[in-house]
């Protein structure tokens, strides 16, 4: 698993003659693996770690992101966001929070994503909901827009690849911004389902804070993954791998099959892209 | 030709169920040509014209981008992007333009472009060149890609597709922004060389003045397509659409075919995107 992703990059960052490669660091397990494994593949020095905290992102978002980048002993940037997306007016479709506590923030998001008729998450995928609702959309997927957008900046000077750290698990049920942190010229990962990334993790000696603490886009004050999956990834990862291999799903409860399923299936509109009468 | 475009764009806005379309009307051919069809196909009240200016666009284009929202007769939204550029440093990356008038400008990139060893847009399409020039890069691209950022972010309140304005001839030439312009739901005009765009553009009444101006990206000041491409779009489209044919080529400028074969072989670093180990 880690041998055949390290060649990969390195392969590919030959191919394509980049003179190295920028990774955004969130803090999280996919993009530390991510970059661990650039840095292996391409040595320390040419991996550039770039950390772009935003007004609503976790105090621990960046000391987490710094502990990785240390650990891995690569160079890093924090470029916030903040000022960019209020530029474009990303902030103004929501509620200031300056002067809230985050907890109450948290509160606040769950109470109101509790009381949001439906499944939100796919109302999400499918862009469904009142205005108030796909406001809260625009505004959270602006966020990881800009990321690329600063990603690509300092790539391009660099002549970097930019390096994604999209997983399987969230690329099959649209768990990811459509022209946001889908959008990179190499993604190493892309094969592997979370609980493997989880395993690789351990292999390469992620610090244990970084593997524990609960996965979260960190894009909305207190959203984690499994809030919105409704479910653990263990149990996704489980039944998607199942239904990839074509596997009987009886063994499994019928209510999370069925959810799955649904994910799958209504991950169209994030996934259409650049429709075209070329090559018809 | 022109059915058949309306025709596909209520199609795929009925498939995924959009209310509308958005479109960055650049007061150029291409996003005017996009931007009539779509009005043609889902009726004006449901497309929206987004006008981005910046520091560095050409005074004449707003007022063209005006004019033809008016012809279209759709609401069209004026939101530069220079506030979102400047936040996110990419000015910081060229020298400031503020006193110096326009003419200046234009004779001093012209000079640069002049200067520059080797072929200004090859080196573009394969990231290459010094620091300088790198940097250079960097900074005309970040444009689009604010652009698109912008595009989403109105697309998304509305449940609105993001339709692009790439045509056949920028595609297989690379003449696109990877994660900017070329990043859309639905892309119109992308099997038309832009012959053919000018051709529709006759036929659907596009007013004179946009047809005859000079195509430019309107991303550094004074230069435009065809500097870049170092040949007119009628040169090249004849030799692109021999060569997508099969056709012998021996009635050609073999300086001005060699090149156009340079350009397509030369596209891989613009057109390499989210490479991975699935599906391998």
């Amino acid at each position: 698993m880690k041998d055949e992703i390290i060649d990969f990059i390195k392969t590919c960052v030959e191919k394509y003659e980049y003179e190295g490669a920028v990774i955004g660091i969130s803090g999280g397990l996919d993009s530390a693996v991510t970059a661990k494994l650039a840095a292996d593949a391409l040595g320390k020095t040419r991996v550039l770690g770039l950390l772009m905290p935003e007004r609503d992102s976790a105090r621990e978002t960046l000391n987490d992101a710094e502990e990785v980048c240390d650990f891995i002993g690569i160079e890093r940037i924090v470029k916030p966001v903040t000022k960019g997306l209020k530029a474009i007016g990303v902030y103004g479709l929501e509620h200031s929070t300056r002067f809230v506590p985050r907890k109450i923030q948290e509160l606040y998001v769950k109470k109101r994503i509790e009381s949001t008729e439906g499944d939100v998450y796919l109302k999400d995928l499918r862009n469904e909901g009142d205005e108030d609702f796909r406001k809260g959309l625009a505004y959270y997927r602006a966020k990881h827009r800009m990321r690329m957008v600063c990603l690509y900046l300092e790539a391009e000077k660099r002549n970097y690849a930019v390096l994604g750290a999209t997983n399987r698990t969230e690329y099959e049920t649209g768990f990811f911004v459509k022209w946001g942190d889908d959008s990179s010229d190499i993604e190493p990962i892309l094969h592997l389902y979370k609980k493997q990334v989880y395993e690789l993790a351990e292999q390469i000696g992620i610090p244990e804070k970084i593997r524990n603490k609960p996965p979260s886009p960190d894009l909305i004050p207190g959203v984690t993954d499994e809030q919105m999956l409704k479910m653990s990834y263990e149990e996704l990862d489980s039944i998607l791998s199942a239904i990839d291999r074509g596997e009987n799903l009886s063994n499994f409860d019928t209510v999370k099959v069925d959810r799955v399923k649904k994910l799958k299936n209504n991950t169209a509109k994030r996934k259409v892209k650049n429709l075209s009468l070329l090559n018809r």
